[in-house]
């Protein structure tokens, strides 16, 4: 990198491969006491255990950080177990490893910054183009357990429901609005538990759960007695910019529309699709187009390829 | 229109500037024994009021149909009010006004159809593009029952708990996802609540509203007792194609951050915007770019123009 050399220190097998990736080194326990700057990168369940081994290495005047979708045990604890000449600063990128740096939000939570680490760490984030927001572990928390935890909880719980329900969604037959939100809910159930799991125990998630469920209960008695439009109202002058969300939405509904325009446009052209899955690319012709289902000639062959899992890279 | 004339029947003002907007002419209730083809299209729960009306005028040979989002109790109501010689179809468009035609999806319901309607109908829609699915009244009412209560009973519960929570939704702060999220909520929250209540009406909606607050209860004991994974992973299993999801969903988010890239990379140039409420454009040099907001150049005036309630028609 052009900010320093780029050490990885992990248990994993995949170590090797990712390393040689981003051009690193790798390195042992023994040298972060060299480090200028380490970054925790764990899952949350062991990032204590490794705070706790890592911390009391690192050298005078330099900076411990962590990416851990949680802020104040992280923060504390590498407060605590690192000493006073350590500077300790908290992070939480709020995006996937799918989405590129370029308009997205970092949280950044200081701790102590003795040696001014936070401006270093603002202009690296800047010159990617991603967008900073400082604030106290406390208030990242607080945040999150509404952002994160609510969303992953009522989504999750939609999930359950349909499985009670013994429903398949079959996105075939959903209009475009509850496509999106039936995907959003497959979304969330595509990744990994456990890490979903260590999220619900954000020290205020539990209320925010209460709170939901309470809502559920009021909306639900509510809908018997026929005054579920009472809440809605009640709850629509809450969330106040009501319209903003529905032109966003429609955007992402004509998305959607669009990319069945451009794909419909180009039957019988040369076309380019990634798979989103592998990242390959396929090039051919595209012979038909029907439901969900691309046939494409490679090489004089016909490949039948999902628009799932597939995006149009390039026309020809 | 090229099928034949079309008639409004409406006690609403705007039924003036809708039938010169549509080139219909209005007509009275009278009128209605002349028609071939009638179909209801009003409130909920001004259903039954009308077909009661409507039905028994119904000349032999017609055809009486209705757009309700619920279907058994019309289809029953328009057999039980119009002569046996008359044909009654339920329809129900899965989309709305402001989504195009092509390729949304029409549910058809039959009554009974002596005179061959049916095949007319799918005609039109199939000249129009839309997807036809055939099904009963109870099996739409069934399906609607998750597809549109549980969705819409889920995101109301969910701005409520933002209210209890008295949490504020700044679509800035938002990660990507999650901002889809609040977006369906805020969507939801836009409509017309008397219409919702009228939909959560439908006869299956309380077992529906049932299993999703008893989801919520054993989800939200399980986060308690750290088992929320495992619930997550059971979800999962039964929701199968995750992937499809996630991938789906990742082009929804591309598709906001294309929106963005692409107007940044106009910054200079002449565009031209399209007001999603007024449906008004805006032409003019963008000279600014700066979160959600829109500086464009017009007639040597700038203006501020947010991006959430327009969108870029063309590039100059």
């Amino acid at each position: 990198s052009k900010h320093g050399d780029v050490y990885i220190l992990d248990v994993s097998p995949e170590r090797f491969r990712v390393a040689e990736e981003i051009s690193a080194r790798l390195c042992s326990l023994d040298e972060l006491s060299d480090m200028d700057i380490v970054i925790i990168s764990v899952p949350i369940e062991r990032t204590s255990e490794v705070i706790r081994e890592v911390a009391p290495r690192m050298k005078k005047g330099s900076l411990l950080a962590d990416l851990t979708s949680l802020k104040e045990f992280p923060v504390s604890e590498m407060l605590k177990f690192s000493s006073e000449d350590v500077s300790v600063i908290g992070m939480h990128p709020l995006f996937g490893p799918f989405t590129p740096v370029k308009h997205q939000t970092v949280i950044i939570t200081p701790g102590r910054d003795p040696h001014g680490y936070l401006s270093l760490l603002e202009e690296i984030l800047h010159e990617e183009g991603a967008r900073i927001i400082i604030m106290s572990p406390e208030e990242h928390d607080r945040l999150m357990a509404v952002v994160q935890c609510l969303s992953h909880f009522s989504l999750v719980s939609f999930g359950l429901a349909l499985r009670k329900l013994g429903f398949k969604p079959s996105h075939q037959i959903l209009p475009p609005v509850y496509s999106i939100l039936f995907d959003m809910v497959g979304r969330i159930l595509h990744q990994n538990p456990e890490m979903y799991g260590e999220i619900q125990k954000n020290p205020y998630a539990s209320e925010v759960r209460r709170a939901f469920l309470e809502s559920v209960m009021e909306l639900k008695e509510a809908a018997e007695r026929s005054e579920f439009s009472r809440v809605m109202r009640e709850s629509a002058s809450h969330f106040e910019d009501t319209a903003a969300s529905f032109f966003r939405s429609e955007k992402l509904i004509r998305c959607r529309i669009r990319e069945i325009e451009e794909i419909e446009s180009l039957l019988g052209s040369e076309i380019v699709l990634r798979n989103m899955r592998t990242s390959e690319t396929v090039r051919g012709k595209l012979v038909e187009f029907e439901e969900n289902v691309l046939r494409v000639e490679v090489n004089g062959e016909v490949v039948e390829l999902s628009l799932d899992e597939h995006e149009l890279v390039k026309r020809n």
